[in-house]
């Protein structure tokens, strides 16, 4: 058994047996890694990167489906936190955490290497609302230490030629992502619009996008998360248990 | 009574006692015009430019909502119906139709004038699919007398500083949409996905957008056309009893 540092717990993720290491008074995963789970269509023969990878919740949730997985994280107690967590989970083979900067790459991670880049990145601009006093929380919500650009930079760097990248980011920003992807020539192929509820605004949308793809891109069926009770939809619980 | 050339008949437009000329043999309008009429939040006292005219279906529904709506269309025989169909609905205050080019607008129409450009734009490039051997048609579909690029530059020339411009368009082609309008300083404000039945992948889009807008952009509840039956929704019956 790993040991905990102060403030740590073991939490249950998925249903299906995945324990991750947390602390709660830091940094908890949200829903938020279960949707791009989810979205990601990641084949058994691809090596994935998770780019700013926190507590290693996404990279857990993928290790079923993927090859190989690397995630890169700029908090050293995150990744020291995650790879306890990986290790708990008997997955040292399959899921690799890196300490660096994904503003500028380490020299071990190898550029068009990669056949899926995931993220999900800090979701606000410095300039806009209250930075959290918690610096954990802070880096992993406001571009702190990297802005939408810089994710979309670094994943167009890792990605292989016929790759893939996808993220989950706040509606709101929407416009700028499909910018600043076409900016770095990353066509969109899919996307799914989240609901908090059914006639409700969008708050969340998932994109996956190639280099030069000259595939039409999809809109998917709208995922509404909750029921009018605060129940989460019978969509969104079998997206919860099929982890 | 208007007379009626070869070939038109008079339908009922809406259930409010508007009627339209139309030539089934050449062009009838669609439900794309129900949808972006209701899309658009145009006021009693607002002056709107309706793009591509056609048969002047737009104008005509969106009559009761605004002050005075001008129309544009480059083919003189769907000029000249358009006009009879205004005539026959008593609405020459209020409508007025001029045959021309978008893409060389004529003088008469002043420049950042309008409050709002409205526009149901050719979906299909020519590089794609045949064209109708139906001249009408082939126009009001495909871009052959005018692009995207084409439709947005006019109306970025016709809307007022404070004003919008709303279009419906393909899904395919969201991206194109997208960069676009950030091109011409159009900032999208409010997007709705049209999805022909409940799990199906979205056809159809709408977008409003404004010059240099602050505002963030909303992605409004998913529309859903028709029930598994192939009845329209309820939604859809409302819109359509709303004209």
């Amino acid at each position: 058994m790993e040991s905990l540092l102060m403030g740590e717990k073991i939490d249950q993720l998925g249903s299906q047996g995945l324990k991750i290491i947390q602390n709660p008074t830091k940094f908890k995963f949200t829903m938020d890694a279960f949707l791009l789970a989810n979205f990601v269509q990641v084949k058994s023969s691809q090596l994935v990167m998770d780019l700013g990878s926190g507590g290693g919740v996404l990279s857990l949730l993928l290790a079923q489906k993927a090859a190989r997985i690397m995630g890169l994280e700029i908090q050293p107690e995150l990744v020291a936190m995650a790879r306890r967590s990986v290790a708990l989970n008997a997955l040292t083979e399959v899921i690799t955490f890196w300490e660096g900067d994904l503003c500028c790459l380490p020299e071990e991670l190898k550029r068009n290497s990669f056949d899926y880049v995931i993220s999900n990145p800090p979701f606000f601009p410095l300039t806009r609302g209250p930075a959290s006093g918690n610096a954990a929380l802070a880096t992993a919500r406001f571009e702190v230490k990297a802005t939408l650009k810089d994710v979309i930079l670094a994943s167009q760097r890792l990605v292989k030629g016929n790759g893939k990248v996808a993220y989950i980011f706040p509606t709101k920003r929407f416009p700028e992502m499909l910018l600043t992807l076409a900016k770095h020539h990353l066509q969109v192929q899919r996307l799914r619009f989240i609901y908090p509820y059914q006639g409700s605004l969008s708050n969340l949308f998932l994109v996956e996008a190639a280099i030069n793809s000259k595939k039409e891109p999809e809109v998917l069926p709208p995922l509404i998360v909750h029921e009018p009770s605060g129940e989460y939809t019978t969509e969104m619980q079998k997206i919860f248990a099929s982890f």
